[in-house]
């Protein structure tokens, strides 16, 4: 390559790009855990200067010439070349949309979701939906902009920009067996629990530094690198920071250390992800993480896969029994295991168990696309959700606080993120399958809080590779077949109902 | 002022650097506080972006054009022109460099800074002398360009970059008046001391956790706002953050509380200014802190004269001994005021007392003016600095560790700084004598630890100006005359000898 190239100036550019995106992703830690009140406004007025100023970078006329010039340079090697794709993927989906559109999104966001926190604790759909309204008029706008330039339908085109080559038609395969299997399953499970011993209560309270001390030994056997990285605390738990410097964050309950334990360990996982990518590049596109089906698979396969498993609760509870002074039958690893694993109808997903929490993912897709394409009216939503809830989850809610009122994302404008959790839940399945075939050290390590036989085949199949490969391609290699959701189906039948 | 105006295109442009600006104090404090060790790379990046495009936006050619433009347009109100003096300052210092200097600059600072890290322990002035010189040699090549631009001596360029306006003929005719009394004073202070009653000693250890919620409790007596700041633990204390975030820090040590108790109100007197610059005006240069001078002057405010009065010390004494658990005559408010006013010829300017902190200043000015005038160089440094220290301190180092290599200022390329401390001191104690004159209240609530009545003084008469008139005139309008050393010297023998 020569020294002037256009690739060469690519590099440079987005080597800029990405200390400004590093610089936002540490004023938004910030802003989370530290800052004080007073500090909003001018945090805001920072936090947009700095997108706005990335994305003149990007939309820059003259890379528009520059990406074509370095596609035709010789000698690029496949990390530049797959740079490149990312790249220009970048610069679609950047240059895909008028300027004012943009500002018309983000005001429109902005208000609705100030609009939203208001309704939301009163239960009163009707006061957000003129603001939900515009926001969706404004985000099918931007699909069919978004739709037109990349060459895909309206709901791909959304969906792209959280999960770079994610199809509807791939999840609605996946999610139509998924969506057959669960109602069933989930009745199978209460059933099946309900049969069993009962759930001893653990007596709390539980001080906030010893679940902060036990959540760093656990972090630190998971191999997490605190060299590169901290535990803090925020009302919304949360992965964040940069690759060198990455900050995870929960919140911590005294009458219960079970949210913040998982939490942690979920969390862990996504920053294990992001320690773990590939350090010659970076500042680069091509050395960021895949997407949010990658992301959500590594933390639901340390949360879920490793740390709510049996193995796992065998190594853990003599450490919580030390941490909390817990004595006698309902601090053994079996009662522990049993907590961790509880299934119940519930109404809310951030608060779901492992096997419900894909069936409200699926109701949400579901409307969303609907949405999307027209096919559904907001007036009709809230019907639409009850409806939904009592089909898949087999509970409807009495007021829509509980209901299409519990989630921020669409009031926020994000419209095609839902499906990756659970996509991310599949992937991790099989994954964790593939680790535990390839390397018989991995369940017992973890059996005695050693992560790294787990760890190092993670880095060597996942972390190690950002986004040279494509979602698929990445799953392909990593456990020799495409995505299907037969190990995820076979996992919470083993773990649930055995 | 019509809607498209050259005024208005400036103030949106200045708004832009400011949000850069604010996003790099933040990271700048992040940096000192919190970020782990592995952030440090990716941190540098991060600020040098910001720091690069916040110049690009400053010498874009397109302001060039502006000001003048502005320059000729009517119905700019005052605070608007004062704006407009201060945007035209700062685009004169920022294009009188040619660009390959400032990076010259910056990279022979970064290397000199390194090397002085390391001749420092070793007192090895040898070892860094090569890169110094370097240093040395670009300050003086960029002091003559900014000379040449802005109609100035080359130190006065230099000096002017801290404390606009400030001329060294002003800081010779106070310091010479000071250099003469000092030597005398310092001497007569020690005899008056050793006469009076012995300083008992305070025993430790002081707990960190009771120093930090004293000093919080102290904060907030003296008016600082929690809604808009913080008080954090970082290696080297400093105030950082934004206006409306301000964030100050210390460090503390278990065998002696005073250094971090004195250490935050020193801190918070930088605090009170930020928190204190007009509102309306935060994001244009009009709106920060004047200069370095009355900026010195409002922590040395806090600090010498109010603080470690007799008034405030029978004030603290009671929530001293409540704190620490202390009692008997060593912790009585005179013991206390005798440890928080006694003098000695120290070697090193940042453990200085308040008597002998000004010698060292001077000697630091003398030798820095020497050095860019070409006067001295810096094989003979090391010796001028000991024969200063002779005169004006009455002691001399066995090591240049404790000698001409104990400040980082010169090995990081700020030559122009070191003369403000001490006209801040001078300052600080006119604009104080203004205060008590003007409120009788003011003293009075200091003894009972409400700083209520010299706050709002300060309000009015200082922070709410911010850049609007220069630091003469704000002087000269706070305390009714220039800046002169009389009080100065009277506030010292007042404490000192009495």
């Amino acid at each position: 390559m020569r020294p002037n190239s256009a690739y060469g100036e690519i590099e440079r550019r987005f080597r800029r790009i990405n200390a400004l995106e590093e610089a936002s992703a540490v004023l938004q830690w910030d802003q989370q855990t530290t800052m004080p009140a007073g500090g909003a406004e001018g945090r805001a007025e920072q936090l947009a200067t700095l997108k706005v100023l990335a994305h003149e970078m990007i939309v820059n006329p003259a890379l528009a010439d520059l990406i074509p010039a370095a596609r035709g340079e010789d000698g690029l090697d496949i990390w530049q070349q797959a740079n490149l794709r990312e790249v220009e993927r970048i610069w679609r989906h950047s240059t895909a949309l008028p300027g004012d559109l943009v500002e018309r999104m983000s005001r429109a966001c902005s208000a609705c979701e100030m609009a939203w926190r208001r309704a939301r604790p009163a239960g009163d759909f009707a006061a957000v939906r003129p603001q939900l309204q515009t926001v969706l008029d404004l985000t099918r706008e931007a699909a069919a902009a978004k739709a037109a330039a990349l060459g895909l339908t309206p709901y791909d085109a959304l969906l792209d920009q959280y999960e770079p080559g994610g199809r509807a038609a791939a999840i609605d395969a996946l999610f139509g067996d998924l969506a057959r299997f669960l109602p069933g399953f989930i009745g199978r499970v209460i059933e099946h629990q309900k049969a069993g011993p009962p759930m001893l209560p653990l007596a709390g309270p539980f001080p906030e530094a010893r679940q902060r001390a036990l959540g760093l030994e656990l972090m630190t056997a998971a191999g997490f690198d605190f060299e590169r990285g901290r535990l803090d605390t925020s009302l919304h738990p949360f992965t964040g920071g940069t690759p060198d410097d990455v900050r995870i964050t929960t919140r911590y309950r005294e009458d219960d250390f079970m949210p913040a334990l998982m939490g942690v360990m979920h969390e862990t996982g996504h920053a294990l992800y992001e320690l773990g990518l590939p350090r010659d590049w970076r500042q680069q596109p091509v050395g960021k993480a895949r997407g949010m089906i990658i992301h959500e698979s590594q933390s639901l396969l340390i949360e879920m896969q490793a740390c709510r498993s049996k193995a796992f609760l065998n190594y853990a509870a003599p450490l919580l029994r030390r941490t909390f002074d817990g004595a006698g039958p309902a601090w053994e690893a079996d009662n522990l295991y049993r907590h961790y694993t509880h299934v119940e109808r519930g109404l809310i997903r951030v608060d779901a168990d492992e096997a419900t929490y894909p069936a409200h993912v699926i109701l949400r897709y579901r409307l969303e696309r609907a949405l999307i394409a027209g096919d559904l009216t907001l007036a009709d939503l809230p019907g639409a959700w009850n409806d939904g809830m009592r089909e898949l989850v087999g509970t409807v809610p009495a007021s829509d606080r509980q209901g299409c009122l519990q989630d921020l994302h669409w009031y926020d404008g994000a419209f095609g993120y839902f499906p990756t959790y659970t996509m991310g839940a599949i992937a991790a399945a099989q994954l964790f399958d593939a680790a535990a075939q390839a390397d018989g050290d991995v369940l017992p390590g973890i059996g005695r809080g050693d992560f790294r036989p787990l760890l190092t085949w993670l880095r060597k199949h996942v972390h190690r590779h950002g986004s040279l490969v494509s979602t698929d391609e990445l799953l392909r290699a990593a456990t020799g077949r495409p995505l299907d959701v037969a190990t995820y189906k076979r996992h919470l039948e083993t773990r649930y109902l055995s």
